[in-house]
């Protein structure tokens, strides 16, 4: 950026876009202003494919210097779930400067205004959509995800959901008017009259814990949400995928710079092997909003640890898919399979229990046992992954040793109905890339139950014979209850087992998605319109992305005076 | 209620109001619905004076049966500040009954969506209203506020607050519609399509813990917001504070049945002496929203414990009032010792600390020392409380022993400016009826700072000796940050100094009133224009009223299904 935005440029650039946007929340139609299509880009400004590759191959092995205050040293050691050493560094900040850094800049960025703030995110969302195929390759060989999901789901899903927290962000804070003039009647008497201003105030510092599968989709919600109602944000990205973040700060702080604020409102914190700064910046003074995605341990440490923080988690959960009959069989099995597979079931949205009545399920093609539907799915995910090329293209690779670990183990917990193969990517041959396991169990018996009532993340899923609808939707409300579920999905034809289950998740807080047989899987949300968790179970506290997700990261400083 | 309402008589009786309260927290200008004349009750159903007071004292000495389930007692011992003991007992809970109970009516409240959950509340505070007369004798009687105080702040006033609770809840709800169609388009194939529902789901049950001097306006907020937005509510009055809470409890019940839901949606848990019940309701699963005023110590209890639940609280805090300049001398005088009396400074708004600049302040009436202002001060409050008839309306009873208590100690913290003097109330000769103490304190001594800096709640005021300004300034940042401020107020005609003491107040998110001289006083705020505390100092994690005060008592559940 060479020259300074102003602020009338900002709006002629980026308000209609916000003005759609929030038309899309509330109508919660279809709508996104990033393409999916890779080859939408190479014009206006936008890297093109091959650019985009090129800019991220003059990545590797530098020094990502992002000019930040208190860097005391340079870190990072990623290793690309595709086997390439990345050999990139980044700055290690002592935070006892870089916090109050920071803070520096936070004056001029709360008078600036929602507006002016908004756009300012929207412009930083535009450049990073330039460069979405770079960011792709950059997500690609950090959460292991293929290229098409890295640049879909890293990309413009990532950007969607950003430009929709900067959304509700702004309508939020815009609720309540700048001024108003308050006049109250007395009688007789001459009225009552005060002139009041309303001023959206940051609570402080925003620290964004990025997770390993999806940095940016993860991690761009809370960073823009906090962003946007006036707080710095300081992201603290996970080791093994850092340089997703890395740029975003990068591009962030470039357009922060470009408009005439300070760029220190968004900063990187990156850390040493095994240092666990995230801990220690949880319970800074200075951070006051604190967006995480991760294990339910370390999201519970940190709702009972980091009280000078709002703390906004999305942890394990346990998601359901109840199979208990349907009008287009082979439509649920493709559906299904693809689900199971998409990113090696790395996905917190994955299916990991499939509960089958014993008795069988009735289908457009007559009755099918249990048995049945079991080897159909197994043979539906062997199609789908039959093909090594399509399977890469599909599975991605394991991301770390840990679910590869769960995979293996997971062909003990009872008969294997698919067995997991390895798939050899011929592009990056230190891939680790496996297909699915499907693993029978019991639901009547407790020793099944109790394996899948707990989160096995990863490419594992359990077809659990259950005694009838009645027993799938009772251990579907137990285990949202008390393991939590991002995802529900249903099969069902029949309107009483449709209305038992739309209840229980009503009753229990989950997301329900019912006979999606067709080109929209369980795992999938898109911004604008669906909810991406529900806040109400214990999967998450809270949802990407609603009003609650916005409304406490900023308060409202009235001063009144006699008019 | 003898014939059931129907939606559409809701509708054609509360709809207008809604819409006029919508559009008050829109704009926040001047609005009402609920007159605060006495007067002006006594048709249209409404109780007269007369009524009111008739009603009030055929209450006492009764058995306030509510018709609960699990009834296994009956409590109550109140005494009013006036000397009167009430004799009313209430249902005492077995909560293993009750709190199921309180669910059952759940599902059909959810399923009556939120247009008609805001139209029944909107019934409950008409009939609330119609009784304010009523409710004033019992507010009176509980909090020791004088008769004009107890009909407007816990009549009216509280109406107010808990009917703009119900519009934000309302709006709220309905930023998400109902239903909506999806089409994403696939270029040359088929568009996916989803149609979508969004239903808002209540957390589960909501406790409001009441306070003993504002049970109604302080409990109204959050049972309001809690009830509109689906959840089932469970009043725990303060001991002291029972009946005004029990009342509304018992308009609440007769309403829900009236329009053909579950009374038991609303319900009481008073408690026997030194029971504590609400350390126990507080952790129970069922309790999902805790709404809470009280001390720090306890809100800070139920923040760290009730783990479970969102926990909206206000505790205490240390108010705060600068003087450093005034062009109209009298009139902040007069205003000043308006604020410190109301109510005998038993409201959490009330100014505790006066930072008057050592080297005196500049005013209309020419350079003021800070002795000169003290004791001006003093003689401006002398002044408006010289006749006992005056000082009883304005006044009130001091509410309990500790009070009383402390207020005596006052007198030993500093040099007394203004002693507190005993008024009798002819009426009720055993009412403890004070005028208020004024302390000075030099705000350079480490031990006087010391007193100021913690909350003194009730009829004592500090006139701090400052050096400067800026060092009222520093003290009131420090005070604001480390221990809350529900107000804080400043008189200057320096430019500069206004604009610091905003900028603090700005930076540790208070609310601000500006060089205040006429008839709206600092502890004063009017619902659908000002916030009640900012939600962003120690004082209170939550503001009356704000989309965060209602946007996490429920959660949206969407439910997908290909079109």
């Amino acid at each position: 950026m060479t020259a300074a935005l102003t602020a009338h440029e900002l709006i002629a650039r980026h308000r209609p876009t916000l003005d759609q946007a929030l038309e899309a929340i509330r109508t919660r139609a279809y709508w996104s202003p990033h393409p999916e299509h890779p080859k939408a880009y190479g014009e206006h400004g936008s890297l093109d494919a091959a650019a985009g590759k090129a800019a991220f191959e003059a990545l590797l092995g530098t020094r990502l210097d992002l000019g930040q205050p208190g860097t005391d040293d340079w870190v990072g050691d990623e290793v690309s779930p595709y086997g390439v050493e990345l050999g990139v560094t980044y700055p290690h900040a002592d935070v006892d400067v870089l916090l109050p850094a920071m803070r520096a800049g936070q004056r001029a960025w709360r008078d600036a205004g929602p507006e002016t703030r908004a756009l300012v995110c929207l412009e930083i969302l535009k450049r990073i959509s330039d460069r979405t195929h770079e960011f792709a390759h950059a997500v690609m060989h950090t959460s292991g995800q293929a290229f098409m999901m890295a640049f879909q789901a890293g990309g413009p899903h990532a950007q969607d959901r950003g430009l929709e927290a900067v959304a509700y962000a702004y309508a939020e804070q815009v609720r309540t008017p700048g001024t108003a003039e308050w006049t109250k009647p007395q009688g007789r008497r001459d009225p009552l009259a005060l002139t009041k201003t309303f001023t959206p105030v940051p609570r402080g510092i925003g620290l964004v814990i990025g997770c390993n599968t999806f940095p940016t989709w993860n991690g761009y919600p809370g960073l823009f949400a906090s962003l946007a109602t006036g707080n710095a944000v300081l992201v603290k990205p996970h080791p093994r995928a850092v340089l997703p973040l890395a740029l975003t700060v990068r591009v962030a702080r470039e357009v922060l710079a470009g408009t005439g604020f300070d760029p220190n409102l968004v900063a990187l914190a990156a850390e040493r092997p095994g240092e666990g700064i995230a801990r220690t910046l949880a319970t800074r003074p200075e951070i006051r909003i604190i967006d995480y995605t991760g294990s339910t341990s370390f999201g519970d440490w940190l709702e009972a640890n980091a009280r000078q923080a709002q703390v906004y988690t999305e942890k394990a959960g346990v998601n359901t898919v109840i199979v208990e009959s349907t009008g287009d069989y082979r439509g649920m099995l493709a559906n299904l399979a693809f689900s199971l597979s998409l990113y090696s079931g790395q996905m917190c949205t994955t299916p990991q229990n499939l509960l089958i009545p014993r008795d069988g399920v009735s289908t457009d093609e007559g009755p099918k046992s249990y048995d049945e539907v079991v080897a159909d799915l197994a043979r539906a995910v062997e199609g789908l992954l039959g093909d090594d090329a399509r399977a890469n293209a599909l599975l991605g690779a394991i991301v770390n040793p840990d679910v590869k670990a769960r995979l293996e183990a997971a062909a003990s917990l009872g008969e294997v109905a698919l067995a997991s193969r390895e798939v050899t990517n011929p592009e990056f041959p230190d891939a680790v890339v496996r297909t699915p396991v499907i693993v029978k169990l019991d639901g009547a018996k407790p020793e099944d139950e109790a394996v899948c009532m707990s989160e096995c993340f990863g490419p594992v899923s359990f077809a659990v014979a259950v005694d009838s609808a009645a027993h799938a939707v009772e251990l579907l409300r137990r285990s949202i209850r008390e393991k939590g579920a991002m995802t529900v999905g249903a099969y069902t034809t029949d309107a009483g087992v449709e209305q038992a289950v739309e209840e229980v998740c009503l009753e229990e807080a989950a997301q329900l998605s019912l006979n999606l047989t067709g080109g929209v899987y369980v795992n999938q949300t898109a911004a604008f319109s669906d909810f991406h968790g529900s806040g109400g179970n214990p999967a998450a506290n809270a949802a990407l992305c609603d009003g609650a997700f916005v409304a406490n990261r900023f308060r409202v400083v009235e001063v009144r005076r006699e008019a």
